[in-house]
């Protein structure tokens, strides 16, 4: 992917060892993130950037299982701040046609320029078939890799809005994968984990709960007010309830984050696993 | 492109007679821009507005001439504020894709998201072989259609500079079509023009400078210093004497705008041609 | 404001004039905004500009009743594309102090940079006593004018939670006036201006269903996950039924869009008013 | 700063540390860059992180001997991905004005939101006093700290443009410091400091070519044409030889790369000062 055959056959191999370490522990998919790029105008040619990077998971395809999928995930930018080799979705839909029917499009929310409308995207990609999964996270920045729905919830809900229509509409080769992908500065990251989990679930169910023929109805007449109010009175219904009970049944806690701190979870670890010097422990 | 089909039939209809007119004028392009979109959540469905528009493109495809080529061009946002049928380059290029070998993307300066690397998404095109052409503007917040080279010079420059390598490289089907969309409020319409072509031609000439081979071994040898000291050459070349050399060996004017003011062109115009009262004049 | 002492004169004196009128017909408060700026560097000095505008606002000031209001409205950009003499809070500030007691700072949502906090400049001029009022509306790209709470209603519910925070707290000066400023394009302009109202009346309450004490506790103690559950408990409490009683008592509808449609108010009106030729009407 | 006092007496201790040692060396000013705000909705009180700031920062202020300056630095965000307490040069500008007549306000490139005309900032802190100094850098998307005029050279111009003006008019308070804010990854850091002074000088060389007496002609008759032809014509002069001459004249080097390199300083020093394991060497 760098200019670097020696950099990218290195790379290459890399690729190669996680997919047979994959195969012994049962996944399933290979995500591929490359911060390639470059800091400067004329640092790399464009063309010939891409080229190298479409060579070398070319070999990487190749190596995946045909009960696999392959993830490219693109990155507006960062580390590379002038140019990024799969910079946008455009390029990554590119890519993952060029690959071929097992190669597929990651959205990570926090990787796209500033007032894109990511769930159009995500139509986009479902519609054409490339839709490979998410990484979850929120941001108000750049990729700021905040907990899920922290920022935009709206936009989260319009997000699982695209998914549950093509959930309902049963469409063809949509079957995303869900992570999270975020950094956790300021809190525990259990407890981060936690709240995401419960903003995901909130979007899922909000999605379900749109009518959609009246909201179709809207659409046929071009009834702008009526179809926004279907979408919002679906996301201002409170479902925490129905979601706490969801997961007692499921043998969860109705409030995950007090349940946690009163377990006093993470002060026994500590204690079983104290921290090494030299060796980054996270949050204390 | 719209929900309503009768609309859309007379849009399609509006294409096909503008053929019909451009084949009486030697025309060979047919550019469709579409501001088509929603300006809220849920007023449109953004997979079927696409299947739309897609529908309407195929009748208009079909009755473009086989010597000629149709422009898509994409918007990132207005009139439409929520949500853009050809919002951006990469459903531009899966809709050209989709049509044929006649379709091509068009890339106007003034409508991507704000930081986007511009000169890539040539690049892009160009090496997937869907570069229409141009039309060139500058803006530093939106589509502010301002006169070409006035906000970002470096920018145009390094757009030429892709322009400069395909055309060197002799790159199939790079024969892009140069356009000037501006909008000029606060200048006199024809000086913006002349002095915007002026720019245009300093940004092709100075990517012509460019020692592309110093530019190629700095990219082998990873060395952006001299990757970038090599555009910045060029760049920084002031080009203006020949470029006026050309103007003046061409019958045209050394200095343009000079010269235009001292014709008193306008207001020979303008006493000829009188502006009338409810008829939009522009500028006076 | 403009370079020519004349259109200034103009200006000043139909801001008198707008202060006369107001007088007879009961207002308190004259808002002032200037679109005045540049398309491009080099054709305002931007010291003389803001001097030249300062020095017209104390004419216009000095003619405010004691129990008026000035506001001055900043605004990013458009219809000037370089730069706007009052262009962001900071200027609006500076000039609001520069000015006196009666001179303060109104914040319309669409008039800011991309990704800008903006619920922390409401706080900003509350601090420092500054804070005029509201032009309400929503917006994804630029000045977009959309329905308030149409796009982050998060992003309004923080805003209201800034305001319901100095209302409790009794801070000095705090009197914001609140102003709806859309643009109604594919909406019957009534029912965009009904669903506003109860957007903000949404937020408003919202705002008030926070739990002050547990809010300041976690941020005493710096549980950033517990300060945002304090805020998103009372953001994902639907309100709708309280919101829809309220109104009731007051007289008004439970579900006002749903009256208004049945009421065919809008073609009642349209057959006592025809639109005229030449003469714009707004939607039909 | 932040919300525990101790912290806050932390950092005001090792502030009037830098104090006592700047005294020692010589320095005549201190900068104070606060990365402090929060990450989530809720998690600080923007009036009192602000009012806690400026606590703070008086006792800091209050040991800043007389013939210093104080600059403050603002950051539109990172590491705080929510809010920043000082985030704009509004909230500088008003903490170096209750700080007192030795507060000024640090201007870093990179540390403004999308799109913002940063040479107007310049212009405004001028304007009222206030601006202290800059740290100099280019970006693309965020703070991304690239070598000086890489990204945007033209902008560079424009805020020296502001520079030169004030220098020529004799503006009160107008002393700026100059710095370097750069990460250099990809490049030989000695390298990138070299061509970015020589990037400065050239923007500063010029700003100083400028016309100014045909500019402000130009803005008198409100013609724009002629107002950016002027800077222009400054802009695209090629000054690279005169930049040289008088680099060589001082004792420098005409070609300040290519000297280095061939004095193989780099791989000198390298033997002189190899690098310990476990101790970050910077580039290789």
């Amino acid at each position: 992917m760098t200019i670097n055959p020696s950099v990218r056959q290195q790379a290459i191999e890399h690729n190669l060892e996680c997919i047979e370490l994959g195969k012994k522990i049962g996944s399933t998919a290979l995500t591929v993130w490359v911060g390639d790029g470059s800091n400067f105008a004329g640092q790399t040619n464009f063309r010939r950037a891409l080229e190298n990077y479409l060579e070398s998971m070319r070999e990487i395809y190749a190596a995946i299982p045909d009960d696999w999928r392959l993830f490219i995930e693109h990155k507006f930018y960062e580390p590379a701040f002038y140019s990024t080799v799969i910079n946008d979705w455009g390029t990554s839909y590119i890519a993952a046609k060029e690959l071929g029917e097992k190669a597929f499009c990651l959205v990570d929310l926090g990787h796209h320029a500033p007032n894109v409308n990511i769930e159009q995207i995500v139509s986009r990609l479902i519609q054409f078939q490339k839709l490979g999964g998410f990484h979850f996270n929120d941001s108000k920045y750049g990729d700021d890799d905040l907990d899920a729905g922290s920022i935009k919830p709206f936009q989260l809900f319009l997000i699982f809005n695209e998914l549950v229509d093509a959930e309902l509409n049963k469409l063809p080769k949509f079957n995303p994968a869900y992570m999270l992908d975020q950094s956790h500065n300021v809190t525990d990251p259990i407890e981060s984990l936690m709240t995401s989990a419960v903003e995901l679930s909130r979007a899922y169910i909000q999605a379900h709960l749109v009518n959609r023929e009246k909201l179709e109805d809207a659409q046929r007449k071009g009834d702008a007010v009526m179809a926004l109010a279907a979408l919002k009175l679906a996301f201002t219904t409170d479902v925490s309830p129905i979601l706490a009970t969801a997961r007692q049944r499921n043998g969860g806690a109705i409030d995950p984050v007090s349940v946690y701190r009163k377990s006093a979870y993470r002060s026994i670890k500590a204690k079983e696993r104290p921290a090494q010097i030299g060796v980054s422990a996270g949050i204390i």
